[in-house]
């Protein structure tokens, strides 16, 4: 399965993504579809099907890290509040079936855009990588 | 501030709630208006704002425990899945400006009802809160 995983390939670098941050225990990148301008994933580099698989140590580490990058985007894209969303299972609406911890920007009078996500390129998702990066600097 | 965050109210059980759970440092009760039948809240004791303002270390606790309660939940409804919420500021979404972390079942082919939520009685919410509450043994 992890041969298959995209977000595997992600991590071992035989698929592009555009990358904010990079640890021995995580990497987090940009969602390829946003439901929101800046849309970020956590994801543990170790490869966990779901939250219930995550040893707890990790999971905080996830959520502490998710929270400054969090931070930092909604810095860098001057948005006005900030969501986290994560979801488990086929029943639960998950897709990608390795763990992934969402974060995303949120803008005034902007609803989250869950149906019809749309695709953007790689460079537009390297270019909020890049602003994001640069701002996380002051919270890591 | 304190005084009139309903969140406070129910700590200091001035103001009723269906607990699952209760600890010196977080309280977890029913959603009075269920996104999806279960959903349950986290909430820090102590009165912070938003996920800013949280410490890393509380922060970690609370999400740890929201998986645990989740799992219990998840099992004492038969739930296919399990979704974690959690928005800050105005603009992002948030309601009750006091931190609290989202822990929703989710079933098959149900999606998530995020407008027009509906109110459900005390007693409903403490039928709920009963079932996971049992379930919550094997997971503490």
């Amino acid at each position: 399965m992890e041969q298959e995983c995209v977000f595997c390939k992600i991590i071992r670098g035989e698929a592009e993504a555009a990358v904010v941050y990079e640890d021995d225990k995580i990497i987090a990148f940009m969602d390829i579809a946003p439901a929101s301008p800046g849309h970020l994933l956590v994801v543990t580099k170790e490869h966990y099907e779901n939250i219930y698989e995550v040893p707890d140590d990790l999971l905080a580490y996830v959520v502490v890290m998710a929270k400054k990058i969090g931070m930092a985007a909604r810095k860098a894209l001057n948005a006005d509040g900030l969501s986290f969303f994560q979801t488990n299972e086929k029943g639960g609406g998950q897709e990608i079936f390795h763990f992934h911890f969402h974060v995303i920007p949120r803008y005034k009078g902007v609803a989250l855009k869950i149906a019809n996500r749309k695709k953007i390129s790689l460079e537009e998702r390297k270019r909020y990588a890049e602003k994001i990066r640069e701002a996380l600097r002051e919270f890591l």
